[in-house]
């Protein structure tokens, strides 16, 4: 007969789920009470506001989808797109590919831009695509694509949809938080995003925010949304405002307190911070990397400090890398997907896992492990080019 | 700018949520660890064994859908079903709607067999239905109407079904680890429930089994399944066998943690056992609410223990005394809804929350309001009957 589950703490720095707070941990296990309490209720509307500051919109259709980020994905294609429409998706990754699947699955046509994995999405050749299929209504991209640790050009790419009358879906899983997501200043008609990436919280939670013309989109559809569970009309009649709420499925109420506390916790660094944090921790990680003889996947330009993908060198085992750090440091990195398998590895320094002290024990480690495999490296150099990357971090623990 | 929250200690004898063990609140609390972690995936064996357990059957598919209850009813459908099928949906309450609303989102069209609100399914009028219209594929059900507190007799209503060559999709949301749930020896072909009814664990995830003939019908579609996130042919790749798991979707890593964790008391008490209690604390509700004078929608031999309907009486505020259980008591009761809105309670002894003490706190509290809204009762029956039923549970504190 199994017993309780006892999990080891690990450092999480693969592509998510990231470190999660005892603050997050331990709101998680207060008592669950009904979600119809006038309490319950009153919490939804602040979590509400605390997805808007995070989303940096004031857009009322602002919530968290029960479900993990795939589902927030799916939310947004359901809802927005009917049989028969065609949808451009620009693919770079793996999550293009999962967009790809999605428009499908809702009866639409799929028109592909690809790029290369660890490239971004190219404007001019979704400009070329649209001008060459003027019966385009929507367009889907990935901003953070966590396949790869490529960062698209998010405006430009919402500025080019507008012009072509296309409603623009973001994917901001892994973006949110990390680095900007300008959902208002950009235009951005409808995103998503997932709980467990630069949030810190634990996985399970999607949040959302649509504009008023991806809600307008919604109303004038011809056919019901083919998903009961994740249709926006009748969510709405349970997040909406007011203190009348109507029962559509009861929320993951434990869940939704480990979300509430993650905001709280972004709300007191404030956003802006926290976006300064994560690039001044990729900094130093970098430093180390490069200090180390390692490359990253990604023109600089382009990368994620949120998430590096790390070119494994030649004539090293990157599986037996992974299981040492797993086995002997207890930190989980990830693989690469794809095309990508094999070649790279994900390391995320996301939401709270972004700080100075696991950049420090990442490398320390990696550098341990690659000697033990035989991969000459100069000793020491890592978290030296760290350490000088990472002073004047006044409020983290070097200085 | 938002503060933490902190709930106040609800008594969840409403429709569910319903209370949950601090077993499981700490368990849910434990540190995060990747999804793809071998420990989880140890772990996530370990639950599946569980879910069979629980779901009384060796069917290999057996594993907790990523979302709430209606997540799970979705998954049923979507797998099952495909554009221009016949589904027979048997509605007497809220949630035989919802699986019409699912059938006709998949495209499909539903046949209805409707019974009154408070009543069972009727097996003769489904057998009828089944005679007029023998293209039908698929029948669905739900064993346990949240909206009433009836039970429908899902051994029988299989029975019928398969004689007419169909599958049988049973909802027992609200039924599993209440009352027996024989997925193996009634034949169930697929069987969703929910985590926060008798299984004491939060909100969220939704259990789920499907049996050989299910996924025989699973691999056969003509279509791919409508939705991305709930395919199980994808799904399976993740929960499926042996060490070698595929990426699809990331797993509610601590929300899993308390599923497994209100399985392992589960075990620990013997699922007949839970039966048991369920029953005998609902006969000591029943004993006492009758003292008082009020009386149960339901005709006794179609009554679920878990979840009692209790008519308001003439005169009284219903709408005041659930009010005033929440305010004065911090209890939480269920309203009607539908034709039954204003007409009834909900009172749910789901369970952690069925236990003597929560029937005894309930029955004086009630009484207490009745009496201060005017209704005239024998103060102290309610107490004693429901004392009188109690005599003799030996594991709680009464005896």
């Amino acid at each position: 007969m199994p017993k309780s589950f006892h999990p080891p703490q690990r450092t999480l720095l693969g592509p998510g789920p990231s470190d999660v707070s005892p603050r997050v941990l331990e709101a998680m296990a207060r008592p669950t009470i009904g979600h119809l309490d006038p309490l319950f209720v009153a919490m939804m509307d602040e979590l509400k506001g605390m997805l808007q500051y995070a989303f940096r919109t004031q857009n009322a259709l602002t919530l968290p989808v029960s479900a993990p980020g795939s589902a927030g994905m799916e939310t947004a294609f359901v809802n927005l797109v009917e049989a028969g429409d065609q949808v451009i998706v620009c693919q770079n990754g793996v999550f293009g590919g999962r967009m790809k699947e999605n428009v499908e699955r809702c009866g639409a046509i799929p028109i592909m831009v690809e790029d290369a994995w660890g490239q971004p999405v190219n404007p001019n050749r979704l400009e070329d695509t649209l001008k060459a299929h003027p019966g385009v209504r929507t367009v889907a991209f990935v901003q953070a694509e966590t396949s790869t640790g490529v960062e698209s050009d998010s405006r430009t790419l919402v500025e080019v949809a507008h012009r072509h009358d296309c409603l623009a879906i973001v994917d901001a899983v892994t973006a949110l938080a990390g680095t900007p997501v300008e959902v208002d200043k950009w235009g951005i008609d409808a995103v998503y995003a997932g709980s467990q990436k630069c949030l810190s919280c634990t996985p399970g939670l999607s949040p959302v925010s649509f504009n008023a013309a991806a809600v307008e989109r919604i109303r004038k559809r011809t056919h019901k949304v083919q998903s009961w569970f994740l249709d926006l009309n009748l969510i709405m009649g349970y997040w909406g405002t007011g203190t009348k709420r109507t029962y559509h499925h009861t929320a993951p109420i434990n869940a939704l307190y480990g979300l509430h506390e993650a905001l709280v916790m972004l709300q007191e660094e404030g956003i802006e911070n926290a976006w300064a944090r994560h690039q001044r921790n990729y900094e130093a990680l970098r430093d180390g990397l490069e200090a180390m003889g390692l490359t990253l996947l990604v023109e600089p330009a382009h990368r994620l400090p949120q998430l590096n993908a790390v070119r494994v060198p030649e004539g090293v085992n990157e599986a037996a890398v992974r299981d040492a750090l797993l086995n002997d440091y207890s930190i989980e990195i990830g693989a690469g997907l794809g095309p990508l398998a094999g070649k790279i590895w994900r390391i995320g320094l996301m939401g709270q896992a972004s700080n100075p002290r696991n950049v420090c024990i990442l490398l320390s480690a990696l550098e341990n492990i690659l000697s033990a495999q035989g991969h000459s490296l100069d000793r020491g150099a890592a978290i030296s080019a760290a350490r000088a990357a990472l002073v004047g971090m006044a409020t983290e623990p070097f200085g």
